[in-house]
């Protein structure tokens, strides 16, 4: 036995430092934080998560060695039910969406070492520019038009792919946001997929907030490559996502290990480099996902998309009346993740002892989280999977705040 | 609204196909597979996985975009507190022990771009050659003493280092499984890292199995580097992983973005590059792992940590005295991971019906899970966190199986 002590003690201290890690609150309140919605469990999952709570759960059902090649539960079918969802070929699973966008530009960069620009539209996610940035890429912005609608015009992909190919280099690689993170704007990706197809650029969709949320036809949009997140908008645990690709690059995906011990001759043809082995998501993670996924396709069946649409342009038309709200992003809206400028409550700030904690403290009086603390000049929300009583409940709460100081 | 349709339609198939992923079995049997004996959750860890079971959970609480700043729930002070529970300068985490290796290796890539080898030993898990190949690295394997110890040397890293260093590369980064994957050897890493440091070489210990169940401690073994694992054997849901570095490698590890938005100059320097932002660990994977924590700091005091030998050395001794077990690996057991080598369930299966799989349904018949379906010629298991009564549950059958069929 190794004679050493742990450095740190176990004591009544310790542990009540780390036993309130509860989260009651979601019982009593409704969470309109855009991240949260998409994600928010179903019946299902709760029960796959509890039962594959343990760390390596799915593991004891792992006969060939990669987490893929599970029959039972049904892992192998499932990725062929997503590809087949998505209408896409082929679908991988990943870390996170985040990861998925780096393995699809690390793809690339192999199959193409000299191109070195990526394309996206100027309302990205973080991780986009961060996926581009790892893999030592450069990024050229589509721009939008600014204030209020932040839209992306498409002839402005066509236009940026010319100009690139001008410059003497073939994109590497075109990424539209299907749904931004910052405005909810929702972009065709049909328009892009054709600018990329006549100029003969891969094409990838980044579907983070809409894979699980609204209808997606990768086939009839082009698209090379297609990002999604489980525990963003799959109703999964997560963290999970998943990386959909055509046929054409599942060698450059998919790239089998062919390092060799020195002395061993150990080899691992059956690994897979690009994840590792196995991605990140033994067990919770994709079992709550599958679990999921039956209502995830009935939750994106057009009329239902329709109805969060409705849901949202509801409470846009009721809240863009009060004087001093603004809505930001296209209108009407298609995507539930909506931005607003709330002048009014920037006003009242100035004024409340406690300044713009005040909006938190109100909304959460009239059972309404998620707003960022001591902001008070704009607000991002999103009513995805609200009933609509609860819809009601949210405008009602803007309409009532406003009187209330008005 | 998009007018296209899921390629996939709800149908009752389609849910019932999902409606199974159950795992009730685990309530009847003990799983005695080595992957899952460490990672199974604590009660405190079940309430965190329940409450922060949606999604995005934990970034509600999330105040300046990094979920390693997260005050409440303590992640930060948890931080502080897993470091200086292995006492190192830093903690870091990643999706898993095999994300941690690769970002280490990646890291050492970058400070030191003209070294190529990394040192390991032959016992090493299939994802340190992975993250080895996924650098672009040479492996250098120190031999083992092959069967029945396949026991590594520390005289043999002296002589590997010197041997490299001979040949005119100094190494990139030398590498020990404290207790490997397949035997269950334990490695004294204070040996191996003073060896490290008489050559100045770096320094990583891979904990994958250790961190959680051993008492560990890094200044003491000279370690630059330490690679843990939440969910194999830190009580964690996860998947999640540890990365512990030397405070010196700070701005390595930790690298910000520096990339710019060409139109709109958005940059993001509070993002870790490494990372994509923040790892993949955003609700129930890091706090299932805190929830866990105390009980892991409990049960790795030296005498807990030697009461689980003590199990693994009783089973050890009872099934070897059976004629056709052989234990492979060294002996006494420090670590609970056993291998063995079963030539009598070997000889048994060639006669039996079910052939191979007569193992697994013996000893289910017993209430133990967790063997390889078809495999009789060897088998691994662990006795971690068993009690004593299922300590002797689990010998008791062999020594049954044994004699019902001789």
């Amino acid at each position: 036995m190794v004679s050493i002590l742990t450095n740190i003690k176990y004591t009544n201290k310790l542990v009540q430092k780390y036993s309130k890690l509860t989260r009651s609150i979601n019982e009593e309140y409704i969470n309109i934080h855009p991240i949260q919605r998409g994600g928010i469990l179903t019946a299902e999952a709760y029960k796959a998560l509890i039962a594959y709570g343990d760390g390596y759960s799915l593991c004891d059902n792992c006969l060939k060695g990669r987490i893929d090649k599970i029959e039972n539960p049904p892992v192998v079918e499932f990725l062929e039910d997503v590809a087949s969802y998505y209408n896409i070929d082929k679908m991988m699973l990943t870390g996170a969406a985040r990861e998925a966008k780096r393995i699809a530009m690390g793809t690339m960069v192999k199959k193409f070492p000299d191109r070195k620009t990526v394309i996206i539209d100027s309302n990205a996610h973080y991780t986009t520019y961060l996926a581009i940035e790892v893999n030592n890429l450069k990024v050229r912005e589509v721009p939008n038009s600014g204030e209020p609608e932040f839209k992306i015009e498409p002839a402005d992909y066509d236009k940026l792919i010319t100009q690139v190919k001008e410059e003497g280099e073939s994109p590497l690689l075109v990424l539209l946001t299907h749904v931004d993170y910052k405005y909810g704007n929702y972009n065709d990706p049909k328009l892009i997929g054709d600018i990329c197809k006549k100029h003969d650029v891969p094409f990838l969709l980044n579907a983070a907030y809409t894979g699980g949320v609204l209808p997606i036809d990768c086939k009839d949009f082009n698209a090379d490559f297609i990002t999604c997140s489980g525990h963003k908008s799959m109703a999964s645990s997560g963290p999970i996502g998943l990386l959909g690709f055509k046929e054409e690059y599942t060698d450059d995906v998919i790239v089998f290990s062919k390092i060799q011990g020195n002395i061993t001759s150990k080899s691992f043809p059956n690994k897979i480099c690009t994840v590792m082995g196995c991605p990140p998501v033994y067990g919770a993670p994709l079992m709550t996902l599958m679990a999921s996924f039956p209502e995830v396709v009935k939750r994106t069946q057009e009329k239902n998309a329709e109805e969060e649409s409705k849901k949202i342009n509801h409470v846009v038309d009721i809240i863009t009346k009060i004087e001093g709200i603004q809505l930001l992003g296209k209108y009407p809206k298609v995507h539930p993740l909506t931005s607003i400028k709330t002048e009014i409550f920037a006003e009242i700030a100035k004024t409340h002892p406690r300044k713009g904690f005040f909006v938190r403290d109100e909304f959460k009086k009239k059972g309404i989280i998620g707003m960022l603390p001591g902001i008070s000049k704009d607000m991002k929300f999103s009513t995805y999977g609200l009933t609509w009583p609860q819809v009601k409940q949210l405008s009602n709460a803007f309409v009532d705040i406003a009187k209330k100081y008005t």
